[in-house]
């Protein structure tokens, strides 16, 4: 098969970044050919920074119809991700759409429905998928070496934001430009990471999310989140941008044992047997399983970007299979829709949520929006260090 | 001042281990003269384990008239503890009462009120406050340095219990025999040091408590607690006894950095410069405040019950302030009480709670009760290495 034509559409802080990688020939079997933004000072950075024969279109209509790519990296801001996919499935092209997979499950589950009437390869920047640390935190529970699920504690809190950050752009941090604060950007990687871990979904949540408790933004900056899982098991997630120095620790107790990743350390408590059986066995009154304590000497390798698109463009030329399938987008964002909506709700909701609902309360709170935000700088960020 | 005279009344598991205390004369200024208790089993354990002159008594009225103690220990189920110091009151001894301060805060309230009219020196074996590792924390938070606070999040699920504890007594983990599971027993000291390190009540509290999730017993043994304070700081509280091997983390966030201790090692990490200047005047975008990690070589002292007895018997002998005043002891019970009626209505509840209704619904709870454990074998459990 020949080079798969590449098209990038959207160039902000990430987008510009895959596309330094795209065109500096990082990934095999396939080439930048395309790119495509409506921002004037963008297309002047694309134009001083690719190749002379990557074709620049400043129109998505004609980038879609016009481009000849084969395959198209969706890096827009997140509204537009399942209705640029929708239009590219459309067109009978290759999908990699940058997280989220959307704001609202209601239009991602249609484009979910497009990718798999069209046929082709989908897949989602869930890039920490690729991350060797949780890839084995993963392996070591879907062994069973962990046993049955007990609790999950994942607190989340360093990445860091200071103010300057949301200025930067108007749609920042807004209910209307973004649909979400930190759960929708900075944390939403372990929202994906704590359900691809665990194999589970939560049943319920409770959760309670605080509007601009550290910054000048209408949306959340500060979560945290009760669950329980089908299996009575229960978890917390706690996420903030307003914690320094933050903290990223995630803890994961089963039956036979315990996981902690802490200060990309990797510790496996494992019980040299089940603590269910030794419960109802042991006449001893005080006392305890044995256990081992198992120290994974793992590196955690954050910035996987490249690894993901290789891995599309290896499904794509030689039917591997993904690591980040598109479909699975939706996992993380009915957590985070489910969160928002108790907090909304001021109760507790059940998975999956009511598309409708959740879509109709997105809207009211884009529609009675007041918000304007003091000092906007229309800066783009240089993304390096960030996942 | 001569010798304080000092009787012990309940002599189970941790009596058993204070009158041993005693007994071997380790407390300055204070000398064990009676003991009270109406289980023969353990009163023929007294008489093979203490001074052939310590007077022994089976009866807890002729114990307060006839004893002649100045001061008295109370080491019996948690429910006693409030009546049988008032009682001691009215008979102008001094007190010091085993954790809980009781089950429930409308007669630990009369407790303390009776204490303050009595005028006598009233302590409350919160044993962990003489913990150096809990004090340093306290100081850290209440010199400053620590900043406002923003967050709290305890696990404390290392106090691991298997069914042949819970049997060990037929009133044990019983509504109408101790009054609540986990948080009343095990994590008791840790809702004491919360709020004692801290300096501050949680406001309002949801919660979810989880009855007999890993253990035949009729009360809980799994605690998540969500909580929020009067400056708009969280926290998180979660207890277990049905977890191996078991965490115990504590982690505070402040506008001036973390305190994180896992594992008995305490780590302070300390910004330069507060996070909340740092916030309105970085202009970088990405970035954050700069800090110092500081490790604080403090090991932690768990079993300091002699400490607390000591510091009891000199508060009396030579006025000095006390560690844990037994008036103090309402505090972390109030955080239980509240957990617990959270939990029963399905809602968030504001602290204080209110002490009729949640006298009303525990007595409902002891009422209805049909529960009969399957196995109860009568023992006195070692409890060394427990705190």
């Amino acid at each position: 098969m020949s080079l798969v034509k590449l098209g990038v559409i959207g160039i902000g802080n990430i987008g510009s970044s895959h596309v330094q990688m795209l065109n500096s020939g990082q990934i095999n079997g396939a080439v930048l050919t395309a790119v495509c933004s409506s921002n004037e000072s963008r297309i002047a950075w694309v134009k001083s920074h690719v190749k002379s024969d990557v074709k620049i279109f400043t129109d998505e209509e004609t980038f879609f119809n016009e481009s000849g790519c084969d395959a198209i990296l969706i890096a827009t801001p997140h509204y537009s991700h399942p209705e640029l996919a929708k239009k590219a499935f459309a067109k009978g092209k290759h999908v990699l759409i940058e997280k989220p997979a959307g704001v609202y499950t209601k239009n991602v589950l249609e484009m979910n429905a497009a990718a798999k009437a069209c046929g082709k390869v989908f897949g989602i920047m869930y890039n920490q998928r690729a991350n060797p640390l949780y890839q084995k935190i993963r392996d070591i529970i879907q062994s069973g070496q962990l046993g049955d699920l007990k609790r999950t504690n994942w607190i989340t809190t360093d990445a860091y934001r200071s103010q300057s950050y949301y200025d930067s752009s108007k749609w920042r941090a807004t209910w209307k430009g973004e649909g979400g604060g930190v759960l929708l950007n900075q944390a939403l990687h372990q929202l994906d990471i704590w359900q691809w871990t665990t194999g589970v979904m939560p049943k319920r949540i409770r959760s309670v999310c605080s509007i601009g408790k550290y910054h000048d933004i209408e949306v959340e900056d500060d979560v945290t989140a009760f669950v329980e899982y089908e299996n009575g098991a229960t978890g917390v997630f706690i996420a903030s941008t307003g914690e320094a120095p933050g903290t990223n620790r995630y803890e994961i107790v089963g039956d036979h044992g315990k996981i902690v990743v802490e200060n990309e350390q990797l510790i496996f408590y494992q019980l040299i047997q089940s603590e269910r059986e030794f419960n109802s066995s042991y006449t001893g009154g005080f006392g305890q399983p044995e256990y081992k304590k198992i120290n994974i000497p793992i590196k955690s390798e954050n910035s996987n970007h490249g690894i993901i698109v290789q891995n599309w463009i290896d499904a794509i030329v030689k039917g591997s299979p993904l690591l980040s399938p598109g479909e699975d987008g939706v996992k993380a964002l009915e957590i985070s829709n489910a969160i928002y909506l108790s907090s909304w709700l001021n109760e507790t909701v059940e998975l999956p949520v009511d598309v409708d609902q959740y879509y109709e309360k997105l809207q009211q709170k884009i529609n009675s929006s007041t918000f304007e935000k003091k000092h906007v700088t229309n800066s783009t960020l240089d993304v390096t260090g960030t996942h």
